[in-house]
Formats: structure tokens, C-alpha cells, sequence
């Protein structure tokens, strides 16, 4: 008997139904816009979140009592992989996601970390026989202390190699199990304070660790993706991987643009001052998208809160962005997102998703349907039609050969209605 | 009489002098590291707060009365210029900055509007001989209603032309007074609803337009400095220059990272969620610092409060940055401050410009002192001192033989404290 | 022709119309809960976003083109007066509101701008007979120079007797024209620094002034409620009514916790860091309140954006606690939104009303059938059950008689699911 | 030999010594406004932050390697408060502060946490006779589970009953060890969402417990004041304690606000949306106030980040309306900081402290020197001179006489500067 024991599989009622444990509006099969809603929003569980963390906040310890912790041995860290596998079979999900550090119990050395955590990729394999594959795999190199002043940009170059052990690692990992992506986030690469941080040197570190990174994924064949995760703060006070634009700027300095994307994380984007959809856009406009965290922030609480989404119109603007961009390709919808700490039963992991699920695929529903209708599409290039008929952009413009003309035909443009109410009803059409 | 008539030249007095118009700290002659005062802080008044704006706020209107309000004519222009010219010979500063829109009055035409440009750029002129250097000119192309929907990123192309007349001659006016920086601000570049808006075609429109500018700069023999001040919002929802990582990505992007650089603002940097030393110490990171904007925001008032520099402490740590990174060349430290709308006489703008001048003249002289005592840069040199003795970051180094080194060698890497807390009162020995 | 001449009354055409200028939800008679939509929502349109505001932003000036416009003479006020009227009748709503200031250009003096305050509002009160009723009044005390420092809470007691005399007609001419309530916003009641500020004082000044409103209103018999609209800053750095729980407290202060309520605002609640449902469940256990301002605020933009409200879930948890209160007594829902600068349309001003009417439509459907299902109550009574059978509350009980207890059953509390996701999800269940 | 064997007792050196563990401002014995800075400032030292915490953040584990870590037994309970006595001898400081769950290992029941409790507290007994009193104590009622859903205000009546041993018991021992004050933080009393709370019985039972809370200091005689510590948010995401004059509405509602004072931290002032002299002058002007936790939240990060304070001006103008208020009577300076958690050496426990106490120093006697010399306060009187002689406050007055005044004297206000400038330039001849 397992943790969710008598918990059967999610599926699909329809929106009347009042089975909390039911899908109401995620139809896997359905088609929309010639894909199933599986192949279209590709969802991921993550591990840490849901078997991992205890429930503690700056305030106050652990709530959750999970069979399985403090899962400091092999055999716990065993049964923790079996819930995790039985909630993912009961949710349905075709894909999941994990740090290195989730999975297997930190080793006395370097060394016996190692090698734990290919014991537990074995381990995976085996189940993965039957269940989601691997959306993608990454290493915490933020929680152990050793990491307290950065990873690659830690001060002490030991710590920049250990960090190299620890990604190799996860990424041979990774590879072996088929993972579709590799993702990077920086937790602790940024500072608490500029009084002690050599800030272009620890830009220069963490700029060679990814390009050694992408050089070692040809090295072994891995055929993902590397993606960078950006968030501004929290832990640090800065994070060098601040936004989607920072990151393209960085990738743009170190020659990884064509190598790296962006798993973009609405929490992370709100923190950052920007919307979802914004990030979403910006990395499709810098051809950097990658893959999406599903987790939303509270927008008036100042740190990280990983919730989970339940705002259907803001999804519908999230998935318009992916589906405007041509969806996804290896990346997917991961829910990094964490119950609130007062949930504590088995049920509440599960409803959580559920509902999470059901808020993404009426979004992506609703994103679909503006698309086919071309319900935004056709006023937005309406909107911009007067470029097509004159060669401002082209190389041979000069700014006073422009000037000249606009001088010579006393241009005096007049403003026109941009209609943002207009399209925001539109959109409550669709939502 | 002028508008300032009966308030003297403002003099050094030294610390302990109570006169409300006396510098306190600020000697211009004075010797720090080897420059003067005047050639370390290149202060530079600005014209648009000071002389244009009427005291008005989202909820009121005009609170000023200046006797050259509503300046609409040719006549108002130059007894504002008058003024202008009066309160800079007042404070002794070698610059001053404006806009196009603030030394002229709006023509009925764009040919009327350069032709008045022209004009007041040659009573400019003949002021300047006996008066301050221009730090930086710039035009202004977010108050018309012309530019509500973009400049260089308007969806209507003769928006983009006008543009390019306006700046054009913006910057021939610059180029004429000698100004030692062409300043780009994007007010309205950016959007207010991502419903409408191709993100990616004003993304390109902008960097053409500004590739533009920089081969006029050329074109014309100007030899300052092309700098674009980033702002993260207001007055549009997001704008485009959001902080100097995003611009240093554009500028990248359009190949133009060597041609730009910026001028940071404290109450952008604070907009964008970073300290106004981190702003500086990224540009000087990636090569792009160019000028400052040396005017603070309210930390808890969410829109551009363009406040005058009252905090010693703060303005030493961005005068620390500026003094890391070899101090100005073309830059300088403008006052983009305002007084608050209820200070009413003539003596407030003396009196605000005089207490901002101390406070960065403090600034500057408790950062000199820190760089020669080596109080700073003994630590953060000794913190990273392991990274000379290893060659991880050479072309040669790779992730696997990085990881290798660490296995064999069991590392084990230690924390070591980042001593915050005494480098802050370190700091505070010396301000 | 009026304005809005070629623009039909809008009527419900059902969720399936695709007519941008009909309404989709918003079915006036249709009843819930026992009431009709108008009686529930008892809409109003605000005159001054609509009629008076020029499209002016801090960067930015006029967009509008209204033909009333500048309104600075009676001729031109009743213009816009005409033009309000017929959008009024096109929306078909049953309330409006204004400000003094925003329906009579201001006088020479203080007599002259009163005597045509009554003036204006004789041929209000002719319009009316065909038209809207008054949902309430108020006194415009912020704009004109004279209130930089403050209304009743001004330094100068001056300000303070002309507000009396602002403010007694205000409430003149809102009780005659049938007013069911009277505002007060305080929007200079703060200050811009404490430093020149006798804080201590200054809220004497406003708790007298408010009791003397108070006084008065019982004097002249006007039987609408007295409210106060909380803002936390804006223009201000601080003002005194900063959100619910602080008026409260000023209420109790002066002995007026009975006679005057709250306006309250969503985006105001979001401004002082507060959910619009917090506020208002806030008001509802304090006792004061009032009636509701339905327009949001951009969560990331850090100033009053004042928009309309377009996101059906937020609405439906608004009005769930305005039910859950009793609904609204002398109150309504008023919009007090204004369109982005670039809608310059008429159209545009229809529209946003249109699309507004309907999310709270939608809200008000999804918050009754919340309530009609007992779906959140049942919840929220179980969770809370164990309390009928103590008596802790009561003032018999003593702290250490209950700690007596505590030790002497030895109680070893266990905690319990919060059950936030499921049900987050039942609230999804009916947006 | 213990924790900080070879740190010599600090002692104050003057403002040139350069020795990074001396004073070089504060100066116990130096006489400023008739008072020693003993006298004035009564600095504390909390218990929790620098014997408890162990350096995890949200991200991350344990950084600090104490002795005595984890203390779960009496004697390693006992080994911590050796190393905190020993602290508080090296620092000189007068007080300290705990919390019950600081200072004793929980128990097995509530009668053994209980017991410990007291045990400990002979422990204190003892110790104390050398060393420094007790500020304040408190209960931890939010780090243990049980508390997770509030502690007076849990929907389960068992809390509130354990609560109420918790507290009684705290407030004994505070009580025997002659504490100046006992303090309320309701870091649980909040809610994580309104869709599980009942707000308005949760604010009754809070306000039902702090009235027992008042009738039993009563009862045992205890002379000390009974303080409540506002923060807005956080842990939770609504805290009923929000701010200052949330706090007040709350006291006046339950009829506590003469029995009941305010304990103002800078941090939860700053997360608030206040500047902590805001917060401090409204306590004033509500007569609640009581005494401060000296410790900065950064500005831009939206957590608690409980840092030391660093910031000179900030610092006088807190201790400005400090002394404006009249000093502290039971109250005193708390620092309620904490290193940051990469500050690992014992000696960063210690400079920590001096820096602060240090800034303090610097803060009182800037404030100290302004009073004495009138140079704030002269213009405030001067700004409001007009009330003197006007009788508009009276009870006497009414809204129509003072209008029916206005009209006769046909009044014109006319707007006077504020002089905001000018007043933060003097305040920087200070600081």
C-alpha cells in the first residue's frame, strides 16, 4: 500500500463535475489546433516541491510528515521514488523533473554522491519503464553550505570545480535517462553584497562554466536542450540571471545563443517586474524560449511563493505566447509549484495538480481558439500595416536621408486609437 | 533684474558654515586623486525640471509660477533661457543638459519646430561663452501626443520619420554647442498592452534607428558619446531599456556595443529593482558606462519621484563605482531631480541644487579616501586569491577534466565568511 | 448629434454575441439571489475620467480631443454635461458620481465657484429626470494649487474654512440632487515629508473637519452615508486613510465609527498592499462598509493606473464578499477607470464600460452560486466548529484558568489541512 | 574557554580609531540632553537571531557551526546561554530579549516545556547577576506545527487554549526576571487566504486573548509594558497586526489602547510601505509608543531580511522622533538582526553589534544636537502659527459657520513653500 493508496487515477469528467479529484477541463486526447493537449502542454510534476520539501518557512519548521523523511538512506530515498512514480501514474502526467540532490541522499564524499546518485538513476530507469519520462534534470548547487557564496561563481575555485563534478554528474544522468532538457538555475550565482564581490570576474566564471557545459552535452551526445532559469532575487539579494533579457545579453557576450534557452518561471517573472506573457514574448522575440515553470506568485508577496496557477485568464495570455511562438518543442509546462504549507494531506498533492492542470488546459483552449479566430492576430497587424510600404529598416536608410523626407512632405503623423480595452474584451470573449 | 536676483554666487564656506547657500563639502578646486572636484564630478544642471516643468502631478496642476510660463513664444524661450543661464552662473557649474522641446517652443510645423531649434541654439551659443559646457543633448519624443504609441517604435512609420528629423537635428545642435554626449531616453518606447504590440518589429525598428544615430554621429564628425538611459517603466507599462543588462543585450544585438553606452539614473536603477551601485558596477563590468543621473527615488513610492540626492552613504558606494572604473570620461553627474511641487521660491532650486552638490561631493571624497586606503580592495583582492593558482577558465579547460580533478582530490571546499557585516562598517569609518 | 451620436443604446445579447458593444453578461433584470443584476450592481459611470481627464500622463500631455474641452466656461461645461448624459443613457446605467470641480469651471472666487456649482447642477437636476440617479458626490480638494499642502489638513487654517465652504456645497447640491451617498478622499490629506510636518496635528485638523461633515449632514437631513475612500499614498508620500483597518482606527479615534463607511477601490487596496477582497471583508467585520470603487491597478505598476476591470475571478471573489456582507445598502459599484491614453475613440469610452459591466456581471453570477451551493461556507463552518463548545471568548475567562486546563488535559493539538488548492479549485469551479 | 574566548570586552576609541571591534561613537557614559547614552539608547541584544538561528534560508540549510547546536537537551541549552552571556559581556549591552522557545528545549507535553522553561530561567537568575536585565520576553507561537493555522487566532480552540499556558508561562518567568516589557508578535496571526478564514472571529479571539493578556499582567503584578509588534506579512500572507495604526484601530476596538504600546521594527515599517520614522511619529501621535527593534529590511528585497542598521541619517532621523516623543521609557533598542548567513566567525557576531550600536550612537546625538538647536522644529511651529489664531478645532465650530466665513471674507488662500529641500539639507549639517 502506497502513500496515495486509496487514491484512483485522475481522468476526465467534464466541466460538471463536482469530483474534486476529476479533470474537468484537461481532455488528454483532445485535439486542438491538429496536436492532443498531451503532445501540446507536455506537463511535468517536479520532485523537490512535492517530496522533498518538509513545508518549512523562515518562520517555522516542518508540517508534512511523509513516510519517507528524512530520507537520509538509500532505502528511503527508495520509497520516496516509489510515491513520487505513484502520483505520477495517478495524475496521468508524461513527464516529471528532478535535481540531483532530490533523489539520493548526499554521500559522505563527493565521490559517494556520485555514485548514490547513479545508483538511483538505475533505480529510475527501471520505473520509468512504466511511467513519464524525464522532461528535464538539473543539480542544486544552493542548499549545502558549501555553496552559501555561489556555484561556478563561488570565490573559491574548489567550489567552481566540485560544481563541475556535480553537473557532469546530473547531466550524464540526465542523458542516460533520456532526459529532454537540461536546465541551470542559479540560486546562489549573484551576491548579498557588492562590498565583497568581485562582480566581472564572477560574471566571467559563470560565463566558461555554461560554455564548457554546452561544449561537454556535444561531448556525450546529449541531444536536449540547456536552459538557464532566470530569476532576479531571493535567496540573493541579486541573481546574475535576472530576467530573459539579461540572460539573452549574456549568452549574446559568451557566443551561447544558439545553445542555450530560457526556462521561464511566471513567479520568477513577476519578482522581475514583468508579466508572464511579457518574458514569454521577449524570449520568442530573442529566439531563446525554451520551456515554461507553471507556478505563479503572489503578486503582492515579495518572495518566491510557488504556487500553483489558478487564474485561467492569465494562463490563456501565457499558452497565447507559447502557441504564437510555435509551441513547444523539448521543453514543456513544469509545475514548480509547492502546496501551501498548511496542506497537509496526501489528497492535497493531488487536487493541487488537478486543478493546476485544468487552469492550463482552459487556457490553452482559450489561446487556441483567439488563434484560429484570429480574434488579436488581424488588429495587431492592421495595427503596423504602414511599414509595409516604406524601406525605413532597410541598411541603405540614413537617419538625415529619413529626416529629409519627412521635412520635405511636412509630415505631421496623427495618433490613433491602440483600442487596448476594445482587445481586452476580446480576450473575456475567449476565457 | 532676474528671476534669482538677489542671491549671490554660492561659495565654499566649509563644513561647519550654517549659510543655507554656501557649499559645505563641495570645493571645486580641491585636489582628490590627483583631479579636482570640478574635473572629478562634472556637474551638470538640467533645464526640464528646473525650467520647464510647471509643478503638476497625475492629481494637480501647475504649483510653479515662473514669469516665463507657459513659454510658448520665442520671446518666453529666452527669458526662460535667462533664468536658466542666471542659476548656473549662481551655482558655478561647468554643465548643464536639456531637450529639444525644452529651449523651444513647439512650431505649427516640423520645420518650424527646427528652425526654432536652430534659433535658440544660437542664442545658446552666445550664453555659453561666459557660461557652462553642455554635458549632454537629447530630444524629447514621449510628451507630444504624436509619439503615444512609440518614437523610433511606432506602429506608424511617419512617427519613425519625424523621429528621425527630430534627432537629427537634435543632434546637429549638440554637435554645434559642443556637447560632450547625445543622450537617448525611450520614454515611449515600450508598450502598454502586449495585446497590441509586435514586440519583435519594435524591437527591430529600435535597434535600426538607433544603428542610424550612431552613423549620423559619425557622419557629422561627432565625437561624443552616443548614451541610452534605461528605465524599466512609466511611462508606458514596460519599456524596452528596461536596466543596463537588458540595453547592454540590445546593444549587442545590433552589433552596437562599442558605439552606445549608458546613462544610469539612481531613480531608474531603484525602478528596476537593483541599487544604483549595481547598476554602475554592471556597466563598468560590460564596458558600457558612460554618464550618471545623480537623482534618487523614494524607495517605497512606485513611480519616478526624480528627488534630489539627500543620503551620504548611498552616494558614496555609487561614487565608489564610478572611481573603480576609472571615473568619467565624456559622462558627468547631472541633476535629472526636480523639487518637490510644494517648494515655491526661487531659492529652493539654488537650495536643492546646493544640498545634492554636497551630498555627492561628500560621496566622492569618502569614496577617493576608501580606494586609497586600500579598505575595500585588500578584502574582495584576498577573497578570490585561489583563482590564481588554477586555470579553469582557460579555452582549454573542460567540464569533464575539471570534474575529474575534483574526484581525485575528494574536494571538499569550506565556506569561508563573507565578513558583510564588518566591510559595512568599514564603510561607514569613512562616510 | 451628440458625441456618441451613431452609438446605439447597448443591450444583453447573451454570452454567444460577438457584438464588442453589447453586453454578454450583464442581463439588468435578470434576478439572483432574489434581486435583479441593476439592484445588486447598482452601477456607476465617474464623470471626471470620462469628461473632464485629458489623456495627460507625468511624461505626457493631452491625447483627447473632446469637442467640450477645455470646459472653462458654462457654455462648455454643459456640453460636456450633454455628452455625458447620452453615454450615461447608452450604458444605461442607473447611478453616476462627480466631483464639484468636475461639472462647474472654477470661479474668480470662492463665491462665483459655488454659485455656479448650483447653477450646473439645476440642469443636472433637469437631466436627471430622463437619467441616472446620483450615486454620490464629492469635492474636488486636490487639484487646484491652493491644496498642495493639504485640505482640512493644511497648515494654513485658511485652506481650511475654504474647504468647509467647498465641501458644504458639494454636500448641498448632492443632497438636493438626491445623492445616496457623500466621499471623501483625501488625496493631499498626507504629507510629502515629515520633516515639515506636525503629524499629530494635522490629523486633529481632519478628525474635526470630518466630525463637523458629519454634523452638518445631520443639520441639512441628507440621509446618504458619509464615506471615506482609502489610498495608502499617491499623490502624496503618505496619506492618512491609507487602507480599511487605518480608517477604522480614525474613526474610533473621533467617535464616528457609526456614521461614516468606506468607499473602497481595488486598486487602492492594491496600492497599500492588499487584496480588493481583503479590504472588503475587512470593512464587513469592522462594520463600516460602504460602497466600492471596481476599477484595478496594474499589480506591477507602482502608481494609480485606475483601470478597468477585466479579470472574471478577481470580480467573482469581490462581489462573494460583498455578498457575503449583505450586499450594498446606499452603496454601488462604481467605475472609476479610466481608458489608456492611446483609446481615443468614443467608441473606446463605451466599450471599456461595456466590458467592465460584464466582468462584474460575471463575477456577481459566479459569487451567488458560490453562495447558493454553501460551496466555500460549509468549508469554512467545519473548520471553525470546535469553537461552539468552549467558552473562551466569553469575559468570564481568564488566561491563566484556560492555561490551567491546557496543562491539566495535557492537550497536544494536532494541526489540520488548510485545504487552500481544493478549494482554489472550487472557486474555479464557478469562474 | 568559551565561544568568543580571545574577543577583549568593546570599548569606545573615538571616531579615528580604526580597531573594527571598538566603539566609535557610542560612548555609554557620555552625557547628551541631560542623559547618558546608556540612559537613552538601552540597547539589546535578542537571543534568537544569534544563538538560534543556524544560517538556512528558503534555499538553503544550516551555514553556522555553533557548539551548542541543536540545543535540544538542558545542558547544551545551558552551553548557549554561556556563549550569550558571554556576548553580552563583551558588548556592554545593559538588556536582552528572548523568546520562551530560545532559551529551553521543547519538551515531550506542554507541563515538560513548561518546566524547562522555568528551570532555565534559574539559570537566567543567576547568570544576570552580573550581567545585563531582560528588555522584554516573549512566546514563540510560530515555529512549531501546532501553530501553522495561528495561534489565538487558530480555527482549533485547543491553540488557543495551549496559547494561553505558553503565554502565561512566558510572562512569569518575564515577570520573575524583572523584565521591562513583555511582547506580542503574531507571526501566525494572519491568513494564508480568505477562502478558509473567518476573518472577523479570528480578530475577535485575538483581540479576547490580549485582553486576558492585560488582566493577567494585572494580576500577577507586573509592571512592565504589554507591547504588540506590527509587521504586515510574513511568515503569513496577511498579518492582522499590519502596521502602526492598524494596531491602534485594533487596541481602540477591544478598549486597550491605554494598556497596550507598540513595538516599532524598522523592517516590518519598511515592508509595510513606511519609513520606520513614520511609523514612529504616528506612535507617537497615538500614544502607543513603546520601543524599537533597530534592525533594516534592504529596501528592494520583499522578505524580512532583519539586517543590522548601516545607514547613519536613517538612523537619526528614527532616534529624531524617538526624542521628539520624549525618549523611551520601559522601551529601548532592540536589535532584532541578524548576520548575514555567510558571516560565519564569532567575531561577525560581535562587529556586527558594534557597527550597530555604533550608528545608533551616531543617529541619537544628530538628533540630540537638531533639537537643541531648534533647527527643524522652528520652522514646523512656524508653518502652522496660523491655527493660534483661529478657533476652527474647537466644538463650538461648525461646517457652515466656517463656510459662511470663507464666503464673507471672500478668501484666496495663497500656497506657501514647503521648503523640503532646504530641511533635508539641514538635517544633513547633522548627519
Amino acid at each position: 500500500m502506497t502513500y496515495f493508496a486509496d487514491i484512483a487515477p485522475v481522468t476526465y469528467e467534464g466541466p460538471d463535475s463536482t469530483n474534486p479529484l476529476a479533470f474537468r477541463h484537461y481532455n488528454p486526447e483532445e485535439v486542438i489546433m491538429g496536436k492532443t493537449m498531451v503532445e501540446h502542454l507536455r506537463f511535468a510534476v517536479c520532485y523537490w516541491h512535492n517530496f522533498v520539501w518538509e513545508g518549512n518557512d523562515p518562520f517555522g519548521g516542518q508540517t508534512f510528515e511523509r513516510p519517507w523523511f528524512p530520507a537520509d538512506t538509500m532505502a528511503l530515498a527508495k520509497a520516496k521514488a516509489n510515491a513520487a512514480f505513484d502520483m505520477f501514474r495517478i495524475l496521468g502526467v508524461p513527464y516529471y523533473c528532478f535535481h540531483d540532490h532530490d533523489i539520493r541522499p548526499e554521500g559522505a564524499s563527493l565521490s559517494e554522491s556520485n555514485a548514490r546518485l547513479h545508483d538511483m538513476a538505475d533505480y529510475f530507469e527501471d520505473k520509468m519503464k512504466s511511467g513519464p519520462k524525464l522532461l528535464w534534470g538539473t543539480a542544486n548547487m544552493f542548499s549545502n553550505r558549501r555553496y552559501m557564496s555561489g556555484a561556478s561563481t563561488n570565490p573559491d575555485p574548489d567550489v567552481f570545480a566540485y560544481c563541475a563534478s556535480i553537473v557532469k554528474n546530473a547531466m550524464d544522468v540526465t542523458h542516460r535517462l533520456n532526459g529532454e532538457n537540461y536546465v541551470l538555475w542559479g540560486g546562489r550565482e549573484g551576491y548579498e553584497t557588492l562590498l565583497n564581490t568581485d562582480l566581472s570576474r564572477e560574471l566571467e566564471q559563470m560565463g566558461r562554466f555554461l560554455s564548457m557545459v554546452v561544449d561537454y552535452k556535444h561531448k556525450i551526445g546529449f541531444k536536449g536542450t540547456i536552459l538557464i532559469e532566470p530569476k532576479p532575487q531571493e535567496p540573493t539579494k541579486h541573481q546574475y540571471d535576472y530576467d530573459v533579457a539579461t540572460v539573452y545579453g549574456f549568452l549574446k557576450r559568451f557566443g551561447l545563443e544558439n545553445e542555450v534557452k530560457v526556462n521561464i518561471e511566471q513567479g520568477h517573472a513577476i519578482l522581475a517586474g514583468h508579466s508572464f506573457e511579457h518574458e514569454l514574448a521577449m524570449a520568442n522575440a530573442l529566439g531563446i524560449f525554451g520551456s515554461i515553470d507553471m507556478n505563479r506568485n503572489d503578486y503582492q508577496s515579495g518572495w518566491d511563493t510557488d504556487q500553483f496557477p489558478n487564474n485561467a485568464p492569465e494562463a490563456a495570455l501565457a499558452y497565447y505566447e507559447v502557441l504564437r511562438g510555435g509551441g513547444f518543442t523539448t521543453g514543456g509546462t513544469n509545475f514548480d509549484a509547492k502546496l501551501r504549507r498548511q496542506s497537509l494531506d496526501p489528497e492535497d498533492l493531488i487536487a493541487a495538480h488537478v486543478g493546476g492542470m485544468d487552469i492550463c488546459a482552459r487556457g490553452l483552449k482559450a489561446a487556441a481558439k483567439m488563434l484560429e479566430d484570429d480574434a488579436l492576430e488581424a488588429a495587431r497587424r492592421k495595427r503596423y500595416a504602414g511599414w509595409e510600404d516604406v524601406d525605413y529598416l532597410s541598411p541603405a536608410a540614413t537617419l538625415d536621408g529619413i529626416a529629409a523626407k519627412a521635412e520635405t512632405h511636412a509630415l505631421d503623423p496623427q495618433p490613433v486609437s491602440g483600442k487596448q480595452e476594445m482587445l481586452e474584451n476580446t480576450v473575456n470573449r475567449y476565457v
